[in-house]
């Protein structure tokens, strides 16, 4: 059993009840609690050593990104963050000031984005280190993204530069937080996650959630447009990796951008928005959704179909 | 630096704002999510193998502790449990079909209580298995039961037996959801907190939560009434464990009962109330607070200090 047939499995056996608008499998779950204006978001994510940061990782560094990873999923439903609980397994011996230093990395990115900390349970590692976060967040009634209302015909978006994250990005990175909020606001976004997988695992998440029966949608993506990292292409040149910077972009996982889709004929006007609102931060419009199952990356010499390796062929 | 020391010293840095009524420190966390009627509850709580359950432990029970001692949580702020998110941290090459019977246990106990499973991630474990649970319950606004309500004069009640539960109740327990909630709509309860490290080690935490400063509390307790669990007599009979029974009832972790004081004038009219509504579940008025430091226990032969690792001079 593979873990996606696992998760196959699990899924239709979660129990659910009159509180939940949206269930497991979007970046979120969405709760109904009885606030006539929002809804309430949810999510747990943990990281682990040796798996997202490593022994040598500065403790400031590993709570910043247990606490960002959460809050970049709070930011693909358009939400805003509220308060987190922290579960933290350590190895015995692990030392205090160390824990100190996890939680001051945590607790700056939690008071930058008007987060409360608000449990934080401790308990003995089983092995290294293991950091949980769960997240409460809230959102406009009806208003949260989800992964499943992208069309045929949509255009494909995506923020930010992709790729060669590993370098140091996943460790510092700040969540598209006011970005997701703005999409969310514009009313113009179909479907909406963040990329965590690298953009060729998770596009076919978004297309998948968002056919449906009779309808599978695909995409077309053109290799010219898919934003490449400075340190990715750098990585490349240097051969500190033996992928060609466009695989890195788009197989390298953890870069946790956004990734959406909007009708075409709302392209220019979200991207001339955009712009206004974030000169800082880069938006790509890197092909459109198709009504025929597959992803597919054009270049100079055709379509070539992509796989979650990359893309076949590639020379 | 000790546990406790370490604890000191994160909490007054945990990031706080308007949402919250309540942070880290009782059982669950009070929040504010915009609803007229009602505030939200949340907690996390991880077991991990080797410290909670073992290799051995069936993974059916396994599933069913990590959710029960969330609702526990929930129980002993007198709430209603919503919604759970799951991380399981799984050993490499961890069997598939163990992952399913996990969640067939959590999904059971989640189903009575009507609870949603709402996300489930997966993770790369550093050692053994780590399952950690987030929960997501509601309160009637203004009413959540704290730790710090408590007042000298007090009696003090506390739900079920106690001792003994390592021989299996701390895999198997029902939380005591209905309880909490009736307690909590009474409106006669001061300070409650659910048992969770052993009734010794417990009290002092409900006391000092409600101690102010220049009115510290203590507590008087009457050692014959101190309600010890069947489990730990046989226990203690049969020499399993070099512990008597009333230390092992005092001291013995993962009780999952509900410790609570009311004023004394309602202590008769409490338990009355109780015995109507919950005639299979014992509820003993084991003593009262008073206004002086420290615990003690009375027996035929006077009053000892109790300490968290039972009594002293305990012949």
């Amino acid at each position: 059993m593979t873990e996606f047939e696992l998760i196959a499995k699990l899924k239709p056996l979660l129990p659910t009840n009159d509180f939940v608008v949206t269930g497991a499998g979007d970046d979120c779950a969405v709760l109904e609690l009885g606030a006539a204006d929002r809804q309430t978001l949810f999510k747990t994510d943990a990281i682990v050593e040796g798996v997202h940061f490593t022994a040598e990782t500065e403790p400031e560094r590993i709570g910043h990104k247990a606490l960002a990873r959460c809050l970049s999923d709070i930011a693909a439903m358009g939400g805003t963050p509220v308060a987190a609980v922290v579960t933290l397994a350590l190895p015995k011996g692990y030392d205090p000031e160390r824990v100190l230093a996890i939680y001051r990395g945590l607790n700056a990115l939690a008071a930058r984005n008007q987060v409360a900390v608000v449990g934080g349970e401790t308990t003995t590692s089983p092995g290294g280190l293991l950091l949980n976060v769960a997240l409460l967040g809230t959102v406009p009634r009806g208003g949260a993204l989800l992964r499943s209302g992208a069309q045929a015909g949509d255009a494909i978006f995506v923020s930010g530069e992709l790729g060669g994250s590993i370098a140091g990005r996943h460790l510092d990175f700040e969540p598209r937080l006011a970005e997701g909020r703005w999409l969310a606001a514009s009313g113009l976004v179909h479907a909406l996650m963040d990329v965590s997988d690298g953009l060729a695992g998770d596009l076919p998440h978004l297309l998948a959630a968002s056919s449906q029966p009779g309808t599978v949608l695909g995409a077309d993506l053109l290799k010219a447009a898919i934003p490449i990292s400075r340190i990715a292409k750098l990585r490349a040149r240097e051969g500190d990796t033996a992928k060609p910077a466009i695989v890195a972009a788009l197989t390298d996982g953890e870069d946790f951008e956004l990734l959406f889709t909007v009708a075409s004929r709302d392209a220019v006007k979200l991207l001339d928005g955009w712009k206004a609102e974030f000169p800082g931060v880069p938006l790509s419009c890197i092909g459109r959704v198709t009504s025929q199952a597959g992803i597919f990356l054009r270049d100079e010499r055709g379509l070539r179909p992509l796989t979650t390796k990359g893309y076949e062929h590639f020379a």
